[in-house]
């Protein structure tokens, strides 16, 4: 795409409102716009990562057997009184309103109830579980402060996944396979080094439940990790009694503060038993189905992302949620030369943000480039084309070179 | 996907509660659940249509230099006070909510003014125009009624772009653009003959509007359908004068009842000049820019092509938006022979349903076959193996015939 019709720019400022690191990268980069606090419009660039973060995350549920479905954000009353989950006393972050008729209705804040509720209608046999539906949704919370940008939004983009199972032996097997999918999501997006399973307080029906925390001074969590074991423990479950259970040494451990990217739960029969979702055993019993749920804030994991890898001049994206894998720079009078590789470049495939400003300053292109965070930068300059080629620099590295057309497809297509 | 892993199940009896023969069909066939009147959640099949639908109008909004992005649902009454549009009293449809320090707050019933607040922040000069941004985006309307099922929500799901042109001329480029862009989609999901491009009311801008109405007995629109010209007009502007202006004689057209699937409109200056969105031209003098507005609701035209195209079996999927190519029905006891066709279909990357059930009756598998609506039908049994193949018959055929998996495979890819 031609950065003259992308029709975001670049700001040198930081928003004087925001004070995450992540709301005043996005927003300085043209990757989001704030409508109001924890509430985000999501610019082309961003939307662009976001789409990837999607499909990072939808090939990972797909792989353990989640199938893809959109339940509503409108939620109905009656519903969520099965749990005693409607009432403001017991949750105190719902945004209701209210149909013309004057019944109140809630913004899912999560979707536990509307899933058991839906899946009801569906199982009556043991052959019919398990089920694993899943979406991608806008949840709506209303939080009473809002200063995390959008890694706490009252209204943010999540997936969440439900799994319904036959007993617990059918749900942990599944559970098994979510820790690895989750896993896999946080090495994929470049998180994989700093984020940790965690052990964490879990209900009735699981002594723990499992979250996947990266490291972070913006964090809201406090995590105590064993580098040797790979795994942490969340302050509220840090006891001697569960350090003895999972085998770790209270001595070695390492506190630090981390950022909740998702989270597995055993629910049991939590929502099944007021639901009423049972079926029917191969010996003709009537029993409730296993819960289980598995969630990941989508538009979290982003301003993770940036919270963990940006630098002092901007955002660094690793380069499978990069909103393009290849920044191309044209400096002074090298249009001509600049639009050859461009098209050299989309006729291979590789995803080109074309900075194609006439009259921007190298320094201000360069800066820009910085900021968007681009994994691959490629400048065309009279200096570079005088050595024979284009300047070739990674966004992580502060070493260019200058390589040939030919060289560098073969490399961005290795 | 195998039939057996698809969670929802048919049903053989209308819901009580549903007049609308859209909601009937796809709530007895599985694709969509009803949360109250006017919200519903998508299933899994529905799902698929809605993302083949969503696929097509994408395609077709790139093509004409549409730029992705996400708006929030949340919506700020400082920006609708801009407009006059924020009151009650001059929007009827609001959903409106209160943070928890007592803000009041919309839920998006249209985009124009979110819009417009954003596009301002990026343009100054001529040279950043045009723009043509859009998104795909859970829209609110607090409808009175709901009865016409997933054709007119209280929560739907719709596609609006917005175009930000430098003057009227750079705005009828594109609008010609979009009229085109508009067709092809109603072609490509099968709606071609049966919709018409329709003159309707404009506004200060321009004399009229353009609506896309599918001829329906379930439509609420009155259009005028001039058939030699393929064009038509909607009763609102049914007049003398508008008849002789597009030179249409009155004897020759046809009243028919119609669904508005999708709507364009030059929007002029009526949001720029509020929100103070204006550019320096090349001359330097500052002047508005013109906006247009083109909508389609995705799980409206997802309604209207089930009450177009359905018959009295059931749904009938155009190939194009079908949550399958091919249903694979496994009749008797040839398990074994139907998974080897399955397999066969999905190394040759054609997407199939198989029903794999065991112990469910050929008449209840052909029944649910017709109701689901797949194009293509494929039964393995006994008698087609004995026959030396596979029984292949069209949704929309009374004839099956018998093949080959080849000579199948080949006709399916070709």
């Amino acid at each position: 795409m031609r950065q003259t019709q992308l029709f975001t720019k670049t700001s040198k400022d930081n928003p004087s409102d925001e004070v995450s690191k992540n709301a005043q990268l996005l927003i300085r980069a043209g990757y989001i716009h704030k409508e109001m606090a924890g509430v985000y419009s999501i610019l082309p660039l961003g939307y662009r990562v976001m789409e990837k973060i999607i499909g990072i995350v939808k090939q990972e549920m797909d792989a353990i057997g989640g199938i893809q479905m959109k339940t509503s954000a409108i939620q109905s009353k009656e519903v969520w009184e099965k749990t005693n989950r409607w009432s403001d006393d017991v949750v105190d972050n719902w945004f209701k309103t209210t149909l013309k008729n004057g019944t109140e209705v809630g913004l899912s804040f999560t979707n536990e109830e509307a899933y058991s509720n839906i899946v009801k209608n569906f199982v009556s046999s043991y052959k019919d579980l398990p089920l694993y539906p899943y979406d991608f949704k806008t949840i709506f919370r209303n939080e009473t402060r809002s200063k995390s940008g959008i890694m706490r939004g009252r209204e943010f983009y999540w997936k969440a996944l439900y799994s319904f199972s036959a007993d617990q032996e059918q749900h942990d097997l599944f559970y098994e396979k979510a820790k690895v999918a989750y896993s896999n999501v946080y090495k994929r997006v470049g998180l994989g080094d700093s984020t940790y399973m965690t052990f964490a307080s879990g209900g009735t029906f699981s002594k723990y439940s499992h979250e996947f925390q990266t490291v972070s001074e913006a964090g809201e969590d406090l995590i105590y990790i064993d580098e040797a074991k790979g795994i942490a423990i969340n302050k509220e479950v840090f006891t001697d009694d569960v350090l003895a259970e999972l085998g770790i040494d209270k001595s070695t451990v390492i506190e630090k503060k981390a950022i909740e990217v998702g989270n597995i739960f055993s629910l049991g029969f939590k929502f099944s038993e007021p639901f009423e979702l049972t079926y029917k055993t191969a010996e003709g019993t009537e029993v409730p189905v296993f819960m289980g749920s598995y969630g990941i804030g989508i538009t979290r994991l982003m301003g993770t992302i940036v919270e963990v890898l940006s630098d002092e001049k901007g955002i660094v994206w690793p380069e499978t949620v990069a909103p393009f894998k290849v920044h191309l720079l044209s400096l002074g009078d090298t249009a001509e030369q600049a639009e050859s590789i461009y098209s050299q470049l989309l006729a291979n495939g590789i995803e080109v943000l074309f900075d194609d400003r006439q009259g921007v300053s190298a320094g201000a292109k360069f800066a820009d480039s910085d900021l968007l965070g681009i994994p691959h930068r490629v400048v065309v300059s009279d200096r570079s084309l005088a050595q024979g080629g284009l300047e070739y620099k990674q966004r992580t590295s502060t070493e260019a070179t200058i390589v040939s057309v030919e060289s560098l497809i073969q490399q961005l297509t290795a």
